[in-house]
């Protein structure tokens, strides 16, 4: 556990990228219209989040969710201080987001080959390999660069991952110079000890504020794995997605991303210095949730649209 | 925080009292019939659970749902290790608690006076003045006592509690020489944060051994919660409610009590040893599911209902 340089850490203010526009709406099985996602990404821009995961520009065949990907960064208010990103797979999709003008690309990638084989038809070892021209390329251009590395603690198909497996695809990545990497908990059902374990193999090869952690809520513990990695080893930046969009690709109906809302609440709660606003969060997942069609995956959406009134006092 | 200890109380073993058919039916809009009772708490029985608050014997006018609860106590199958409780708040309850057999009784108090103004017409201090004779009696009687402390990080009317005023009730109840204290976040609002400040003010006046944890995961933050008071603290006992049976009563559809089978997963995971099989409990909450005519507000439950089927490895 890196002791030192906790206490500074613990209040640095923490930052969320919002990945509900894209990692989100990807699972959705309804598409929603292109306005609706302008307007809920404009929404977004203003509830004090530093990124947004805006589009993605694989293959309109592969994701027709995110088709109009061009069409939405294009049609976008670019509010000050927040980052667009847009997943890219090749150089097809570089161009496409060179000509969307967004400020950052993301790259996907796993731990373990099953998962990449599965999901881009590639083992990691190829994935890396494709990244080398697209990584180099982006940054000409003056695009930063986010690299997703997922099943960092087990993945779907082979269970668990070791953490050292995750550290050397880290490793190339971090030589490929990307400007953060993302370690998605794939499954979702890591547990704190499962995190400490990661954390400790990782955090020596690797700056913290370069790491954002990506956690889904299958089991229940992504907040007790968020509250663990930022009170216990300084991490300060999380994925989420407001409302809890995405659902479990792997158990319909069931909770895949953490709900923004819920982890901004938690972390504020326990002592973190942010600016997101949590409430406006639920805002922008609940005017989105006629276009999704089903109940949000969020305890704070849950208990803002009841009819009883809330306690009467406020801290 | 108390370290010392900490490493072997991590490996005794997690205690659960399950608080479905009291606690979490009481809170049920819908009555749920005596025989389903009754085969909820012979089939939590065989859960790994040590201990299953059964009923209540408060009068049938104020809580219609648990009017049958001398019916329900005499009718189910004692397994041995398990210990049957019941809400008792007068001498009329302990004689009924008395006829049908109970373990163990459960007085109730709270930290805040509002709180036991609304719920048991009485201020904190004439609670305890009602609890020195009931309690004596039921020891005299053979049977257990537990005491109920809600309210210990906020309450529903006052907002924030002090730490120092929850331990004043609980050394009182301490001094009535109660077997067990269950300390309850009511509001289900507080954080880990809050988790540690609370017990680094109580466990210098309690043995943990004594001490069961009852969190609400109304804002998400009972598993995180819990795994703090556990790994940190080394609490080895805590309440819980099969499928999250119970609800908010302060928001209505909201959840409520943690879901046994949620928190058991995520205690065994962190590495808690602990007897309960938390598929086992999922099946129970499942088997009541029509009669309480809601979607369960457990992750496990929600995962385990689907149509795809669940990764393939197994660990």
């Amino acid at each position: 556990m890196l002791q030192a340089g906790l206490h500074n850490s613990r209040r640095a203010s923490v930052r969320i990228t919002e990945v509900s526009p894209r990692d989100g709406l990807q699972y959705e099985p309804e598409f929603v219209p292109t306005l609706r996602k302008i307007s809920l990404i404009n929404a977004l821009s203003r509830t004090g989040v530093t990124e947004i995961e805006a589009g993605s520009f694989v293959s309109p065949a592969a994701v027709p969710q995110l088709a109009d990907s061009d069409e939405v960064l294009r049609a976008i208010d670019r509010i000050p201080g927040v980052t667009y990103s847009a997943l890219v797979p090749n150089e097809r999709g570089l161009e496409r987001a060179r000509a969307a003008g967004v400020d950052k690309i993301a790259v996907f990638t796993a731990a373990s080959d099953s998962f990449t084989r599965h999901n881009i038809k590639a083992t990691v070892q190829e994935s890396l390999v494709r990244f080398r021209p697209l990584v180099a390329a982006a940054k000409r251009d003056g695009m930063a660069v986010r690299a997703y590395l997922s099943t960092v603690v087990f993945c779907p198909y082979e269970g668990r991952v070791p953490p050292t497996q995750v550290r050397d695809v880290m490793d190339r990545l971090l030589d490929l110079a990307v400007d953060d990497i993302s370690l998605g908990e794939t499954v979702g059902r890591a547990s704190p000890t499962d995190i400490r374990k990661l954390l400790d193999t990782v955090l020596p090869h690797v700056e913290p504020a370069r790491l954002s952690l990506h956690f889904h809520d299958t089991y229940g513990m992504a907040i007790a794995n968020a509250l663990t990695a930022w009170w216990d080893y300084g991490i300060t930046a999380f994925d989420a997605s407001a409302g809890g969009l995405g659902g479990c690709p792997y158990a319909p109906g069931a909770s895949g991303n953490v709900a923004t809302e819920d982890l901004v609440f938690a972390l504020k709660a326990t002592g973190a210095d942010m600016p997101v606003d949590e409430r406006l969060v639920a805002v922008c997942a609940h005017q989105l949730g006629d276009a999704v069609r089903h109940p949000l995956n969020s305890r704070l959406s849950q208990l803002h649209h009841r009819d009883k009134p809330q306690p009467a006092w406020r801290e």
